[in-house]
């Protein structure tokens, strides 16, 4: 395992920024999330939602930490569009560096965008599934999921 | 409103998926929630998460609905990590055609990554949030979630 991965999970920002060692410009808490701007935005209102548990991924994140995020994730939404004024926005959550991952703190993103570019800004370069193949893989899940 | 509002609304693909009117390949299902493969992946194992409770988008969805799908997502992160082999993943969920939203009931991807490309592609334009503007937004956030 990387060397940097036990620093990296105990020393992010993020849980200096739960403890309130570090500031943040804070939307909401409750006692297992915490909702604040992101100091990077890629569009104004953008914000950051994260567990208080520690977690670097979301597979690697509780249960209840995960739906304690999802109970409040519409609520923050609306929020975000009637400050924002954006009538579309996306939601993301990044696991790992080649999936955009800079800090290893489970985190989700609620990005307003608009139209002219703010916002994320993504290429959509999808496939077809072959149904053999997808009949496969979606044994292999259900397998996994028992 | 967009006339086709309450047709899309109505009548999207992903209800008659839910009802088993439309086939689809399977991962997991549960009394709120139901995950399927993608039929146009943007990599092997593309996973979509949806609630059963019709919304078109986040904001319009139950606190509960949104809750029972936190709760699945580490699992299924997990499924899809194992059985596509890939390392790293994108949780993405759009609302708005302007987000990339093309079908208006609210659902979750679950988007593998590769080296090389294959997965979800994103330009990252950040910003800086300047303190006295992101004091006034987190303000009138809060004011919302009140």
């Amino acid at each position: 395992m990387d060397p940097w991965y036990n620093i990296l999970m105990s020393e992010t920002i993020f849980l200096k920024i739960i403890s309130g060692e570090i500031p943040c410009h804070k939307v909401y808490e409750d006692e297992s999330v915490l909702a604040f701007l992101d100091i990077g935005p890629l569009s104004p209102g953008h914000t950051l939602i994260i567990p208080k548990e520690p977690a670097a991924t979301l597979g690697e994140l509780s249960d209840e930490s995960s739906a304690a995020i999802g109970r409040v994730l519409p609520r923050i939404c609306r929020a975000v569009k009637a400050v924002s004024g954006a009538s579309d926005y996306n939601v993301l959550q990044n696991n790992g560096s080649l999936a955009h991952q800079a800090v290893f703190h489970v985190h989700f993103h609620v990005i307003p965008c608009f139209e002219g570019g703010e916002g994320l800004q993504m290429k959509w370069n999808s496939g077809t599934l072959d149904p053999a193949r997808g009949a496969d893989i979606a044994e292999r899940l259900r397998e996994e999921l028992r």
